[in-house]
């Protein structure tokens, strides 16, 4: 579950007064707070502790994560002149993540540890908003006004992403998700006409590699097969979509991630385990298929009820989905 | 086009200083504001200048709009308690619409008012939320956690908002619209379950009242079909669908509304133009259509470009649909 730590008490312990792009320089304190929610869940996965904008920092891009906004970009990319402060990322200034991954691998024995980066999309809309956006305007105006700047962002970028995501493989990380977090603003027709093929140069790195991938957005309904076609192992659903329908959507090829909906974290037990066994069974009718929530874990969520959640998968998700299989 | 005056200088001129529920209590401002884009664009269409939440301040309900955030409620429902705090409208104490309606319908001519109303969900969401909200988890949890306290919200949001509708129908509106604007959050199965009836009940009264409606929401792809059978003439469609694939959705017996993407409107003029007539040509496959945004207009718009934006659709929207007819 991605994000699972951070509504953790040992978590804001470690974090304790320091800045989120700080912590995630530190190895000693991303190993610790990547192996937390392992501990205390036993989930059958490891997600590095790290953000989406670590890369582009290295990059040459002045910016910072501040709590309750997000990122906030010093000067947000709007010409060329801006394009250009955007560098080719040199390994050595993530050695810190290859470093975290490296202690990481030590720690987790059979437990896979997930790398991930940040789709093209998702970080042009941050790089070109300046933040967080409600509406992607002035990321869409650019992408439809002035293409040849949009295309050359996006290239650096994918170029960025896939480098990032070679550091992590090449020191251990044995899946990786791409987040495209806010592709599902845009209509398929933008989606497949400006977009799909960055993101296909950032998964096929993973796939080069030798590492299964998955492409992860949020409202991507319309999207799903393209972001299938970009070419990942594994398609993130969010909880609008059945998984079963998601799965029909994308073809047989392709694995499903999801999808219980997070603002459902704090409804009443038996509410949550009946809609945990509806996910399971549905996509026991997928090529395959990961549990997870339908977008990252709420910082409010109740650490107790996260537990029960994964306590319930693996007690009775095999039986579920050998139900299903008849 | 929704919103279409808040990004004119004459708005803020008018507005200067008073709040936005004020503002909508003053017939004589409202019919000024609600007159200054159909003076300027010359649209085939007047919205009524006022907000969802007004007959819920009228019901009972503490409540403000605070500008650059939303509406403000000053104790949200989370209980029974606070579901008796909400009453039933008394339509005089909305009698202000009902005057601004008939002023606005003596100026009009020939130009239709529309009015509106929100459905129960969005409605409820603003009440159990507090405000505006990113993932609507209280009320989601409330929804699946207290099913018969959420009927009792929604059914009495329903009469409301019909009362609302019916109030401004019998003062001369002609067309209604019903803005279940975060309806998108849900899947289709909480939809059907848990909104739809609700919804349908606001829809029916306007059917029972002789006027045409607009069913309309954001990120609504997975609900089209449900939303057209909640008993609207009309369904809205945002930006993220080709108007042709809406209407096969939701089937010939509903015209559409839409769907040029308000984030495009910075983009240079011959993008916007394109697009236009690309939302054009795909409405003309539909059983009907209404040209419009795919969501409100930006407070930031240029009214240069809405004003070409019109004059667009007026000059070559007719031949473009003869074109797609054959």
């Amino acid at each position: 579950m991605r994000q699972a730590g951070r509504s953790l008490p040992e978590y804001h312990q470690v974090r304790d007064g320091l800045g989120m792009l700080e912590t995630c320089e530190r190895p000693e304190l991303v190993t610790e707070i990547t192996l937390q929610p392992v501990r205390r869940y036993g989930v059958d996965g490891a997600v590095l502790y790290s953000d989406i904008m670590v890369p582009l920092r290295a990059a040459g891009i002045g910016l910072d994560i501040k709590p309750g906004i997000g990122p906030v970009i010093d000067e947000p990319i709007r010409d060329r002149a801006g394009l250009d402060r955007l560098q080719p990322l040199d390994p050595s200034t993530v050695a810190h993540v290859a470093e975290s991954v490296r202690l990481l691998v030590g720690e987790l024995g059979d437990t896979p540890l997930i790398g991930f980066a940040g789709a093209p999309f998702t970080l042009a809309s941050y790089l070109v908003e300046g933040g967080p956006s409600k509406d992607y305007a002035r990321t869409k105006a650019l992408m439809a006004g002035d293409p040849q700047l949009w295309h050359d962002l996006c290239d650096r970028l994918a170029g960025i992403a896939a480098d990032f995501l070679a550091v992590q493989i090449d020191a251990g990380a044995r899946i990786v998700q791409v987040f495209d977090s806010w592709a599902g603003s845009l209509s398929l027709a933008d989606y497949t006409a400006s977009v799909a093929r960055h993101s296909a140069r950032v998964l096929s790195r993973a796939r080069d590699l030798g590492v299964p991938s998955i492409h992860f957005g949020v409202g991507t309904g319309e999207l799903l097969p393209a972001m299938a076609e970009a070419g990942a192992d594994v398609v993130g659903v969010d909880w609008r979509i059945p998984l079963a329908v998601a799965s029909r959507r994308i073809g047989p090829g392709h694995a499903v991630q999801g999808n219980l909906d997070p603002a459902l974290l704090s409804a009443p037990w038996p509410i949550i385990a009946d809609r945990v066994r509806e996910v399971i069974r549905s996509g026991a009718q997928a090529t395959g298929h990961i549990f997870n929530l339908g977008h990252g874990v709420p910082p409010t969520a109740d650490p107790d009820v996260l537990a029960k959640i994964v306590d319930l998968v693996h007690a009775e998700g095999p039986a579920l989905r050998a139900e299903v299989a008849g």
